[in-house]
């Protein structure tokens, strides 16, 4: 198949086959990095702005050593030292950035909607990094390869979402693509943390963890956010790792080989303990090595990479 | 012509032959950006340490990406995370830079003459990319590079610069390099912004905006910086935008194929209005194009690519 | 001698031929540095993670150009960028960075014994690049590179080291390791900078510097840091100064050819007069311009490339 996007924005702009084309190439690729020589020159020659407007490690880090092992030219740039601070618009940022003819933005931005406003004005392809509560696509997409890898197929699985479905990215990513594949999604949380009218992308509400992890193929623990509680959207953080976090025993009904997930960065003895995090069932890990190699795709299939 | 500077510090060192030189050098670069594989290897195995006293996305970017597509090796240094925290004089943190053998230093920094200082104590070549309100040649060689480029020459030109003349570096090189090149420089801007003695320089100078646009070929608006409101040199921005903002009525004196320019970060509505700033006229995405060639430019003459 | 180690953690880890092999290496990989083209392919397709939780110009400087040098390609992580601010524990940041699968990760950090943590749970090597007031493995390796390149071997010198040796993993790693290669080490500063027990490492201790001086082939300063007078250990930078800064009087007992170091940033006119820290006998910038070579040669040795 030709892949024939110039963009990652999110996962509802995938289709199937650009999905499958993803992680097919992403499992291709991930061997590179297991080589004594991690490098290959596909992507000599082509530069890849990280324009980071929020802090972070592992993305910004994933996405670096993925487009270097492809043998890109990258630059970083993180708001605390770009003219951001000089009241420049995003708009006008970009421009100038299209200006320097990249040939691709890696963009995390805190307004929901940046990363597609960028795209639409410059020719340079966009992917996005994670924007506000939106989207975080190659999140999503690294943890679809992580299940996929593990389970030999997507369509049919039973995946449980714990947490703060509500302010999380990551969970609304994965809620479309794991339904878009053909997987039945079942959200828990506090109900604070569980938005009205969530059931419109088609996951099942359930509000105790048991509930949802019972049958379980997969069970994918958010993390929760300290501020959160300073917004009374939960009480305390030992009330919330009592009813929220994912214990073996709220694991009970889960099938017997079912994958523990958690995007990071992990709040031990909170939302998972640390015997689930890690124990037999946790690819915790395995999702961070699939997210090198799911940004390597995607540079390759947006880059023209052959 | 052979090019026998070791630093670039500002425009008054550079002679017409040089600016002539690495104008022609800028404009042969310039193609590598557009290329499929945007990478030459003339200066593999060279490095630059890019040192930025300052904030700065665009021109650490644009070098970045300059010395990259030669195939430099690069090292960013921002002050935030240096130490000069520990007190370090700059002399000592140039010292031993040195002593690491760098190709070149591109330097950034808040204290006019810092770059000159650096030249004469160490043997890599300097670029100044910014020292306090004293210069920045390579934002005056990337502005002059546009307008040959448009105009096809410089001698003769009639450039308006409008704005706050006193405190900005880039409006000082480019008098300089303007005149140099035998153009005309008019200067238009709040009287507590235009330095005394300035005329000494060569330009002309005018109080109203209109005086200074009539029969341009190109006009350059200076950003204007809002802590200069706080030390009441302009009342507020309603009203600097109202006498000084550029707006197609401020230009409707100027030549009819006039040139709009802006070094960015552009204040939209303050010193230029939204409508000028991205009409048919306005060739400031250019001008970040041309960044990149002059940079590639200055790091190839310097660093004896051939 | 075949190099067995998978992490430089600390100088007492490392045998006496171990400590050969790296400067042996060292000084052959010098010489790169010098050339024309400062650029091996040894470390093509090898990634070195630099993960600084405390800010540093030179030793991060230092080992980025070593890295690229070697053709490695490099990631930098510091602290305020990273998701240290969101809450993770440093095992867990680990975990996250092996799973990308780097060759090496680079370390400083504020907590005595965080490499050996990290040593223990990942595969990469780990390097040592300062933790707490523990261990410096690499500057005492540059040190000790420096002397033996001066005086052609260590058995038997005389080392002066002056300061703050309590709050120094300078001091720490450089007694250990000149002890080891067979010199003697005097210790010289305030009484309230002299940790109890010190001699156990094999230092003797003198309490005024013309004693730790006299018949020194090498005078080692440390820097004073300012914090250590508002915590009433020392009661004022000149009362410091004059007591143990190092002026060419309280060097007169010293060897005729001896050397002066100091691990930099230096605080001039405190720990060290400013004619002595530039005078003939300083080799202070061959320091920084060994801290490259050794870099080199660690990464080399413990990437296996030949």
């Amino acid at each position: 198949m030709k892949f024939a996007k110039k963009d990652i924005l999110d996962v509802e702009s995938l289709s199937v086959e650009e999905i499958q084309t993803i992680l097919d190439t992403a499992e291709t690729l991930k061997e590179i990095s297991t080589r004594p020589i991690k490098k290959v020159p596909t992507l000599r020659g082509k530069t890849v702005i990280h324009f980071f407007y929020e802090p972070s490690t592992r993305t910004r880090t994933s996405f670096e050593v993925a487009a270097k092992r492809l043998s890109a030219d990258t630059v970083s740039i993180s708001a605390s030292t770009s003219s951001i601070a000089k009241g420049e618009t995003l708009v006008d940022t970009a421009r100038n950035l299209e200006a320097m003819n990249p040939d691709a933005i890696v963009l995390r931005h805190p307004a929901a909607g940046a990363p597609h406003m960028l795209a639409r004005l410059i020719q340079a392809s966009v992917i996005n990094a994670g924007d506000g509560m939106h989207a975080h696509p190659t999140q999503a997409l690294l943890d679809m390869m992580t299940v996929r890898e593990k389970k030999g197929r997507l369509a049919g699985l039973r995946i449980a979402l714990i947490g703060d479905i509500a302010h999380s990215r990551v969970a609304r990513s994965n809620i479309v693509g794991f339904i878009k594949m053909g997987a039945k999604v079942i959200l828990a949380g506090p109900p604070t943390m569980i938005p009205m009218g969530i059931d419109a992308l088609g996951g099942l509400v359930r509000y105790h963890v048991q509930e949802a992890t019972r049958d379980a193929d997969v069970v994918m623990v958010l993390r929760i956010q300290k501020e959160r509680q300073e917004a009374f959207l939960f009480p305390s953080e030992r009330e919330y790792a009592q009813c929220y976090g994912l214990t073996e025993e709220k694991l009970a009904g889960a099938k017997e080989d079912v994958l523990i997930m958690h995007p990071g960065p992990i709040n031990r003895g909170i939302e998972i303990a640390p015997e689930v995090a890690d124990g037999p069932y946790s690819v915790i890990l395995e999702q961070v090595a699939n997210g090198v190699a799911v940004r390597m795709a995607l540079l390759y299939l947006l880059l023209g990479g052959r």
